[in-house]
């Protein structure tokens, strides 16, 4: 049985990390991305469906692409970052378990509801997408996660050749400019969200 | 900039750790609970939402009033462990952001649409519960993530008074008895998932 991590890690993971509005001049190199994913492939999905389908946005025309269909506040903080992934979702998943999950026939489980295939692609490209951010912050770098933009214009922009992948949510990572964030917003008391039966 | 974390930390959270199905004769204390919580809650969320809501069952008789409304296989799992949480979503979490997120009106984003609401509860509750997951193990403990339960027998079980919440899924929580997992089902190459533009 492990020990809990030191402080000095979950400080890194936790404590002290924070979402970045704009960043340093340093790039994220190719060998980074590899290194988030190969971390964030690891972390649970249901029956391992792995749905998430990530597109780097790492030249200065696939930020700018991806830009255009954001928030006006958000633009900023996707073309100046060194890369921002699209996370997004296969509603399709179920078709890989095959090999993804190769001890059952769990694609069977999802043939017969739609429904059911895009709750499962949302709630587990979205664990998944909050490993790729701990991966990163584990790996010394910095998120800024987006929701704001048109989804179904990024959808058509980046997914048209895949019909069944839909956009999730967005993420700048890079190396976040300390000048750039204001106070932490409040945490919420234990006993205000959590009930011990 | 910090340095990534040691290989140590890297197998703890993420390349050795595990989804377990049973588990060990050994406690989860209050204290920990209360401490998976307050790293939990360092994550980010849209607007700091915190949609999550989170019942710990830790009697037998909770875990018991759990397991009824949880598919055949799932029932020991959550019965033999020292704890279940349901991660609950509140649909109206925007009521909260007044204080949550201080600095701007953000609860007048979402007044006017269920479905932005569902979709951010959903999404945001789902990153909420991976970093329960992460932060389960960067505190020594292992996790076992079921969503193979009647939602909707759960939300009238634990949430009848807020019929604002409803259950995303839930996750046992204690030591992993090793001898209760398989191998590790296959992690897809990055090609495959991944593009780079």
């Amino acid at each position: 049985m492990p020990d809990p991590l030191d402080d000095r890690a979950l400080a890194q993971l936790f404590h002290e990390a924070r979402s970045y509005n704009s960043w340093l001049d340093r790039d994220v190199t190719d060998e980074q991305i590899s290194a988030i994913y190969d971390l964030m492939k690891m972390g649970p999905t249901s029956a391992n469906q792995q749905p998430a389908r990530l597109v780097w946005c790492k030249s200065p025309e696939a930020k700018e692409r991806l830009a255009q269909h954001a928030g006006e506040k958000n633009r900023p903080k996707i073309t100046g970052a060194p890369v921002c992934v699209i996370i997004g979702m296969d509603l399709d998943f179920h078709e890989q378990l095959p090999w993804l999950f190769p001890h059952t026939d769990a694609r069977s489980w999802f043939t017969g509801s739609e429904e059911l295939r895009k709750a499962n692609a949302f709630r587990n490209s979205s664990l998944q997408g909050a490993y790729l951010m701990l991966a990163t912050r584990a790996l010394g770098l910095d998120c800024g996660p987006m929701s704001g933009f048109d989804n179904a214009a990024v959808d058509a922009e980046f997914f048209a050749d895949q019909p069944n992948v839909r956009s999730n949510f967005i993420c700048s990572i890079g190396y976040g400019d300390p000048a750039s964030i204001f106070g932490r917003s409040p945490r919420p008391e234990f006993d205000r969200f959590n009930r011990v039966l």
